[in-house]
């Protein structure tokens, strides 16, 4: 399932078709949230896209969903997920920088706008990877992007190729689920990998299904005693 | 304003006697929810208790309050906190670390229950401290100190003993805002500071106010746009 | 291809198997090479695993495979491999890393014997995963393994225990190709994720295969203008 | 009590004015030293300016004080003082650092001369803020700043702006006392808090005094069993 | 014994000569390979080049060699050579970043081609000197040098001067052994020490060797049971 | 000249009789002071112990001394000093702690009393080697060191002997001047290197003065435009 915590469908169906892509032998699907915002961008739009992603694991557990692929760059309520799910949660900021490692030695994040900055540095330094990689934010909000991104490709273009250039960068990792659409074109330009977080998810989600492997519950995501199932009110 | 994301009205008050004692001008108030968990202790509690920061910090909005004071271990909500006030926001577990690194050379957390280790490295980590701080935890509910922790005493001072022996800790920090009743008695038996997040946190928001200043708008705190008043539904 | 830089024939055939056991796509063969080490585990043991691997993917060039697995503990031979093969490459000991991270807050290395240490901090220390990964050695020689693992569940099982207990770790990973066998069995004692690298590589192998990715060929990894077939004599 | 390791008596006075602004119940004076240094600049400086903190500090210890702000960027003689006091010790720098991890998610210190970078460098690295803090230096002597720092406004704020727009500070540090008169001017040009580490110590301690902490007497601060009260001569 | 992994004789030569100036009581001799690689560039070359290394100490054991210092920016082959040889080995890139921190607070390399940063910063990680040091590197390929590194001073003066003013390098490293010509008309031009590597080594080999000390058998670097002699064919 | 900062004549002739075997070519001298502590101990210690060494290397640099070591374990005043003298200028801990790193892959320092823990991790994060080098104190003030350390070799043997069984370490640090003549017995017992921070000392400023290097005059080092010659009384 391609948890998607913002309410737009175009985005969210545009991930499902590109996941399908790469998925070997998965089936697909996309999260239905009755609750979503419009964009995930400000500190607040996280606490509300976990909300989004809760509801969304908690209907996907009844119906048998294998796994799930957070697909919003920051990995919003990803710790959660994993607690709910019985499945493997990947993230795809996570997914993007796991990939990354296995294919440069130094990165960059190129993502948007700047006040999303730190939630980048919060799923790189949770990975302890500040050494290989670095943050570039272009100045757009989430919201231009919603009817598609071809239209700031110069944008992106030029600050992935400052990060190659000043930070001898090697790869391009997208900072936002609906830059996807402007990796072939990116990477035929820049002439290094670029990385899509969300096609990154589903292959690890495939591979860790294929060996059995999900969440620890030793510890950090045991599973609830009596789960908070909603607010009380 | 004490912001108190779990439902425990007991809790609350005691947080507030306490918070009025060490305050030196400000008039403490309790944040008030209609919405709230009974204790953050999962993944998904925090996510619960954020919703609950946010409602507790906009109703403090309209009632003109100075600063707020995160009465969670690990800092719940806090970042959406600070982007919604007017005023600072602290939380306890960081008001303890930097309280911890003015009195000693190394420290430890004791926190409970195990589980929730993972939410104290999440604030060590932020705040880079992890070469200074370590964290224990016993294996007890957050849930058992709903009615108070003096029957939890043997327990910490215990775990805390071992922090001092084991990793030189020179002060010990409470993991959790239920555990504040302890820390006199701690002290006297240890003989090394025992840290109060939320007393902590009320002497760095009154200074703060003092000196006039507030959450840095440039960047990741930056007011919203349009801010998701709640999830559209 | 598995490349597996030691000259036991039947560990190969077994890694090969259990790879296949994961392998969804993927058309799983063993790399051949003339020169081989009868185990790797001293540093010189690893420049000679290094000219295996890379006369192993030398040949595998020659033969258009897709990607290579290293199931070498310590990712002997890495570097160059990244650099001679057109498609991907990915060390046992990084994808059991990097799986980890997917899993658990905090995880464990069991390796062998102590001399190797050295080897596994070189790839954590890499990946950054310090904060969140101890090494710890069973006192077995790697030839011990050559004929089977069983024989030293117990003293494994001990040692992945004693992690778990006193370093928190909610994960374990094993630190030789050799142990894979043991993961099952592992995993149902000790109740939490057991993770072997070669099949984690497996999986991520074709994750990056299927998305079109490969070695960055910007700086660390550039083809050589001319490169050393071999030394000069 | 302000201690000041230098021998400007305006600057001194200058601080304890400033230091009163915000004080709330404390009684501020200033330390008395019948030795001192012109400036604060070099590591030959530093030491000098340590004996002065101690003499100080032995000073205030007979008048009963209740608690001490190193007022020197660097926080000369620190540790020192720590040990010294009944009551707590909070350097300009550090109170600064802390305070600057409360408001942004990164920061700059905007320090003189180039010379005394390594000075600030300590006190990020001891506290682990490297990941979020940047040091900039102005080419000017300190001795510039004892008639008045006003001069010099345009060059602090054009390197405070480079750090807002190179290194994404949120946030502005001043990187010596003798500066603070620069920030209410500097705040509102640059548009982000700007930080005083004098007045931010002011703060801390008062805070400490409430809550009844003081340094650790267990290890790095144990009293001395014979205090060395001058060198053997 | 100098160690140079490459064929160039006319470089050894060079080598050996400035070592000589350098030893206070050391006779200095040239390591001889039947094999070794033109230069030392890619990742493969790094191979081969270690391979050379541990025939020249090979060699160099039956010759009663007292100490060893790897001639090659990025210590090719130093932990094999550490474990085969009787007396200490010191690698040109440990040696040039530990002399530099007793020069200078922060300090730069600069290295040759932009593909081998990846081999500087291995050295400078497991130091744990990234704090301090900054990695640079200009566009020439190593084979350049063969013939004498004067035509290039230009390009390393650039590099580093820029170190020096945008890093507050106040030190310079060469980053390959066949820059050490350069050093005093570099060192002359930037007015800060310039570091080159093999007489660093030389240095530190007498000191080691004079205090009686050698590589450690515990652990790491202890001596093999059986050693890998050569690849079994 | 070995400059020891503190009174006991014994101690300094036993430094500078170790350090005549392994110098080359040096003529040793000990600094000789007006002024110096009992011992240095404490952190008002370090204070004073630095003025004995900004004494002793004033009259050093009358004296033509070509380059220091400060032979006191935390290397009291060593900033200091590297800004006043010509020469090089070398602490016997970061001496100790470089040799280390050539040596072994991680190692122990065994330190006394545990208050002083402080300034080894002073040292061990300037120089970043916290993830190679742990650090161990036994019980005993440094005033029971003054007339030899025989008595207690137990002691420190079994503190030693815990770093390498539980935390791996392959060498050992002495850590305190007065520690230099356990070494060869302990070396003996433990069966890996133990390091002598003085002698090793020796070695690097050799080292250093035949290779013509010195301390940067570049930024933190610089020499003072008005050196403060003493206290403005």
């Amino acid at each position: 399932m391609i948890v998607n915590p913002n309410s737009s469908l175009s985005l969210t169906e545009g991930l499902v078709a590109s996941a399908r892509q790469v998925a070997q032998r998965a089936d697909i699907v996309a999260g239905r949230a009755t609750r979503a915002v419009p964009v995930v961008e400000t500190n607040v739009d996280e606490v509300w896209g976990s909300v989004s992603v809760i509801e969304q694991v908690a209907q996907g557990e009844l119906e048998g969903i294998d796994g799930y692929v957070i697909a919003c760059f920051g990995d919003t309520g990803l710790a959660a997920a994993r607690e709910l799910a019985n499945g493997p949660v990947v993230g795809m900021t996570e997914a993007a920088l796991l990939t990354a490692t296995l294919l440069a030695h130094r990165f960059v994040i190129v993502t948007l706008p700047p006040r999303t900055m730190a939630q980048s540095d919060r799923v790189v330094w949770s990975l302890g990877l500040a050494h290989r990689c670095t943050v570039r934010a272009v100045d757009v909000g989430v919201a231009e992007l919603v009817g598609g991104a071809a239209h700031l490709f110069d944008l992106f273009a030029d600050a992935a190729q400052r990060g190659i250039d000043e930070e001898a960068a090697e790869a391009v990792i997208l900072g936002c689920a609906g830059l996807s659409e402007l990796a072939p074109r990116l990477q035929a330009q820049l002439g290094v990998p670029v990385i899509d977080g969300v096609t990154a998810a589903v292959g690890l989600i495939e591979g860790l299904v294929e060996q059995g492997l999900s969440t620890s519950r030793a510890g950090t995501y045991a599973r609830a005693v009596e789960p908070s199932a909603d607010l009380r009110q």
